[in-house]
């Protein structure tokens, strides 16, 4: 496991050790996997703070190629969002390519070449990936943008997923943003990332298993009862914010639709910006609570050939995960994870941090 | 996609940008999930170095209780294993408890309440978790130890293994190693960790189903085969060093035994020490060849409770990783991974160092 900085040295053998609580593992049919809780690693749910906090406003540097101005310096443009007002020449969201695309979008006749060998499996590697920059300005964070222009990055995203959906060898599209350095992100204007794969990939399955078990015993869609199941944090007029009951990660949250939705890309302009309100919320309240961490969020959807049997149980979400702690040797081996806090805890916390 | 401190801005749009050859997508049964292998994001195999070393020889700070003399500050010793010379009154390895333990060894009698309700499961936290201090000197690091000496680990984590399985609540028994902080390492003095669950984690249940499909496909167990399908590096009389076909991480190499073998605690004495110089060679390389970097290395053993049935096909070995790169939203969301080189060139150029 690794050495959270706000934890007691995990591997100590020395001091004393005061244990409040006994330790706990849960599971959840969307995750599918056991976390072990450990309160006696941690401190106070309200000591929890970012030690690398990310600079709201950083200096831009001397060359951002993601800054308006110097669009010529980036791979090609996809598609832009004009800006709001309709003289201004200049645009609010541009979606462009990787300059260095994990996958080639280049490769798809050779797609259907899977090589299955004895031990061995290949296939090459065709897929998108693509870069939403989320505002123009080098000094604009996503949770500074108001409710109607995070609205505006939801629909890019979901304009984006439509046009890559026409390719028939795309099984996947993971939308995400990496916030701040230790959290993966190596360009410090605001942006996220859009990902289409050939395979579905294995998060993905194990939670379409998952909430299929759930829904086989109960009849019910897991996701649709996470108001009643998980801990509730704040809510909108069509989406709920939550700290899920086995989070993997400390200060863990989910915004789950209220209404049953099996794809992202079906939101509507009128949900998206109700999402926008929410995540900002989010957002806002997890950079004033943990001083500002790095963090990720990533939208879980549904593979883009889902069966009819399946979307009684397929349902989307987004999880952000603030960067508190590291991974290590534990974690790698077991894929269990390792939570100091309870999100019974983590739901008392966030519900009552002032933004005022 | 994290940002890896060897590669070009992985979410960047400018600049120019060479491909040299094209990305492809590999799984092997052992992991059971697909890599994406994107060696436009990289520079060449030999360019890859650590940018934070770890100190081999770090200063001893001024409180270490796992340093001899200091025993009396760390929690409750399980054993030791005493000097090479008798008149020594010393000790050469100490297995002791955590004194932050991620599950408690308090709390057995429990341990079969499981609460399955209808969306959510849970089991008390009940577990070990021990540390092996490897050497009495704070100077000294794993790679430090002649083959023997390393032998002596294995055959600590043996014994305590053998000790922990007579708890019949316990499934499975992870033993790994944090070397340096950002692996994961909270103690800068020479140590591994023990950690014994009550359930059988989901890498481990996804090893045996990945191994089961092979062995009925093909007869054979995948890993009695490691020689003939992965890349391998050196060996020794007992064991093979590989970089692996569908490697998760830059890299990564897995030792493993030549003969087939369930668990790892039924290694004999003779095949411990034999064990100990191949993984001082392996250590000493990637220390060599990568600047010293931080790493992880995790046993990849079987449940205690394996049936008859599957012994063919559940074979155990030891992965070694470098942390040369981290884990951003990308990972996180899909359990995919990106690995900007190719096995085949981490062999070629771990064959080569020489540690003259």
């Amino acid at each position: 496991m690794a050495s959270p900085s706000h934890t007691p040295p995990p591997d100590h053998g020395g001091a004393d050790s005061v244990e409040t609580r006994s330790p706990e593992l849960r599971k959840d049919p969307v995750t599918n996997r056991w976390v072990i809780f450990s309160p006696a690693r941690a401190k106070r749910p309200t000591d929890f703070k970012s030690k690398s906090p990310e600079n709201p406003n950083p200096k831009k540097p001397s060359s951002c190629p993601f800054c308006i101005g110097r669009e010529h310096e980036c791979a090609p443009e996809i598609f832009r969002v004009p800006p709001d007002d309709d003289d201004d020449p200049n645009w609010k969201i541009r979606v462009i390519e990787n300059l260095y695309p994990a996958l080639s979008r280049n490769l798809e006749t050779q797609s259907t070449d899977t090589n299955r060998s004895n031990l061995n499996r290949s296939i090459v590697g065709f897929g998108f990936h693509d870069v939403v920059i989320e505002a123009p300005l080098h000094s604009i964070q996503l949770s500074d943008v108001d409710p109607v222009g995070i609205g505006d990055v939801m629909i890019a995203y979901r304009k984006r997923i439509e046009q890559i959906a026409q390719h028939d060898s795309i099984n996947y599209i993971q939308v995400f943003k990496n916030h701040g350095a230790s959290a993966g992100a190596s360009m410090s204007h605001s942006h996220s990332q859009i990902m289409a794969l050939p395979v579905v990939p294995p998060t993905v399955s194990s939670r379409l298993d998952g909430t299929k078990d759930y829904f086989e015993e109960t009849g019910k869609c897991c996701l649709c009862e996470a108001k009643a199941k998980h801990f509730v944090i704040d809510e909108s007029s069509h989406f709920v914010s939550v700290a899920p009951y086995a989070s993997t990660y400390p200060f863990e949250v989910w915004i789950v639709p209220k209404y049953h939705s099996s794809h992202f890309h079906h939101l509507d302009d009128v949900k998206a910006v109700d999402l926008g309100g929410l995540l900002k919320l989010v957002l806002q309240k997890i950079a004033k609570q943990l001083n500002d961490p790095p963090y990720n969020y990533m939208i879980h959807t549904s593979p883009l050939k889902v069966t009819e049997s399946q979307l009684p149980y397929t349902h989307w979400f987004l999880q952000i995960v603030p960067q508190l702690s590291g991974v290590g040797g534990f974690e790698m081996g077991t894929g269990c994870y390792i939570n100091p806090v309870f999100p019974e805890d983590v739901t008392k916390v966030l519900r009552e941090v002032s933004l005022a």
